[in-house]
């Protein structure tokens, strides 16, 4: 059995979102831009599109929703633009981020602090999440943005930018959110709260790689990451992708159709699975379900480290994760289970499994047999298991 | 009949480019960087079309060569980084392009000259042509960066990439290239000569829009545009979009087994055409044929304008363009034909037709008739044209 439990990396293409995006490759190629019918011919497909996105997050027609490549430029863009209009034009001299963003919102606030910036990395709290407060706490007259994501990657937890929101408007300091892991998870609704710039991507709705989002708020521009033709009314250059935007479009709409069974059914399943991993001896959640997004579980096993876990996993079949996928590569500690004060030990073996609305009743049943066996196997092999104290303390709670 | 004369716009997908992209949105959908199957049965096909790539331009291994999501990415990449590296820093204080730029490099390098930068930007010549003597005459000890196309959009010109190269390197200052119109029209080996970086984008050759790419010579290494998760080496972070390096590998390779016959046969139809076009009265091609790319022609007709020439093409199902569809929607005259410093009347009058290995000589046999009809139509009615003195000096000459 095939099982995809990573859907917080990137999701399958909903088949009719490739069946609409298929026709823009071969059949109607043309450059929107150009002055002829072959660029007509795309014109009202993404019109539609474009509504359908506007619609998913309620955005206002004075709003922009500029269509970028991915999320990452998305939130580089964001974060550079603030560079160059405030930071370095000498008007401000601060941002605050959280210290658990993703790392292209990370490494892009280390790449400014390295250009004279300051900037303030807010702590989570032991549960995962991040305390609006502290964002007050942090703003100073100099403070040009704040940039703290609706929904983390790796566990899920949704952090309270409502609140955020509130606080900026009151210090008059910009709002910047990285939505990517709330569309199609939570409701988004850029009118029901203070908001400058959000962020989202196509691939982490079923819809397909290499086009993601900005939503800007009416009057908030930006200077554009890409200089250019012009196109998306200036904001962002560069000949559009236009099965991309056409696939985005048929993806948001989707994902707008199935945020309820998502919230249901989806969080449903995810809970009993969640259940019943937190029935295997020694095992922890660290942020409560009530303040996560209906598809996440990290999940830690004492004794067992990540990436002998996903190693059983990927044996059997199911794919799953040791935390984000845009850092995968180095092998390190989850960052959220070290932000948290977890010991270095339990810091490795947490594993993610992320749902989507494709994920079955047999595939998460399968999956926790699956797990069983790979922890009395990893255990039974596992000095640092071994040796514990029984009751050893973790730092952390289990978190329902 | 409907008739695509407008590939340097962008080009139709070849249908086995579709093909081998076709996978990788329902089917191998995983996200490269993650550590599971999903993720590995990805990365054979990744390497593959990166070793196509690598070839089609004939990189050295050393060197990098960057997937981003347009040309306007890679070339507002290099820009943005010399000005990071280079000119924030205050090492250097100037940079040197052609003024017959692609907009990209165009309002980049505007952008940076409003931070300080110092720009020159190289005038073309009667002909068309950029001298590689004025990029020595504009080098001072103060310039970070050359950058000049290697074949420009609107005319096909090729300029003098390796000259300049040279005296780059005899200078020691960096040369970046926009070889976006090159690929497939001419032959690119950036071990032939001295190029730092070197732009070029897949929607230009047959491959899908939404990717494109930088190559950078080992040891040229720039700072990133996007930030994250040390994707592609750490020079280009965010999700790989899989379907479309994949898809950018095949085009490549196609357009390489393809070159010879952009330079034999499809020149020959151009040439055939461009003749027959230049039989009609009082018609003008700048730069000389031995000069440009294969597919190209800009031509203009006396008292005719761009824009109704294109409304008589576009009735007639032909597909042709004024000038860079970057630069389309603001119905300006054409940019090099103004730089070259054709009457204003005349830079309202070019016309470019852009073959590919797509184009029939039926196609063009029917483009030439209804330009025919067209010219007679348009100047009964064109008041310019009728009241213009016989022998008009136009400032232009014929070129072959």
């Amino acid at each position: 059995m095939k099982v995809y439990l990573d859907n917080n990396a990137t999701t399958i293409v909903d088949p009719s979102v490739k069946a609409v995006m298929d026709p823009f490759l071969v059949e109607k190629y043309g450059n929107p831009n150009s002055l002829h019918a072959y660029a007509g011919e795309t014109h009202p497909h993404i019109k539609t599109a474009m509504e359908k996105i506007y619609a998913g997050i309620h955005a206002n027609r004075q709003d922009s929703v500029v269509i970028t490549s991915c999320a990452t430029e998305s939130n580089n863009w964001v974060l550079k633009s603030i560079y160059f209009e405030q930071i370095l034009t000498g008007k401000k001299n601060h941002i605050i981020v959280s210290e658990v963003e993703h790392p292209s919102v990370m490494a892009t606030a280390r790449f400014i602090e390295s250009l004279g910036c300051k900037v303030t990395y807010l702590p989570i709290n032991a549960e995962g999440l991040i305390e609006a407060e502290s964002v007050r706490d942090a703003i100073t007259t100099k403070t040009a943005l704040v940039s703290v994501m609706w929904a983390n990657n790796e566990t899920g937890a949704i952090f309270p930018v409502q609140e955020i929101g509130e606080i900026c408007a009151e210090h008059k300091v910009l709002f910047h959110t990285d939505a990517v892991q709330a569309i199609g998870k939570t409701p988004v609704d850029v009118q029901s709260f203070n908001v400058d710039y959000l962020t989202f991507s196509a691939h982490k709705f079923h819809g397909p790689k290499g086009v993601g989002a900005l939503y800007i708020k009416k009057g908030k521009e930006l200077t554009p990451l890409f200089h250019g033709g012009s196109q998306m009314g200036g904001h962002r250059s560069g000949t559009l992708n236009v099965p991309g935007i056409v696939g985005m479009g048929k993806a948001m709409e989707q994902a707008i159709d199935a945020l309820d069974f998502e919230m249901s059914e989806i969080k449903e399943m995810r809970d009993d699975f969640e259940d019943a991993l937190l029935e295997i001896p020694d095992t922890f959640v660290v942020t409560p379900r009530r303040r996560r997004t209906p598809n996440t579980i990290l999940i830690s096993f004492r004794g067992i480290e990540g990436e002998s876990m996903l190693w059983d996993l990927n044996r059997a079949g199911i794919g799953a994760s040791t935390g984000s996928a845009c850092a995968s590569e180095d092998l390190e500690a989850n960052s959220v289970m070290e932000a948290i004060g977890a010991d270095k030990d339990l810091a490795h073996t947490a594993i993610r499994f992320s749902l989507s609305r494709y994920t079955t009743q047999e595939e998460i049943d399968y999956t926790l047999e699956v797990v069983k066996k790979a922890v009395l196997r990893l255990r039974e092999i596992s000095s640092s298991y071994a040796y514990a104290p029984e009751g050893h303390n973790s730092g952390l709670t289990v978190g329902h």
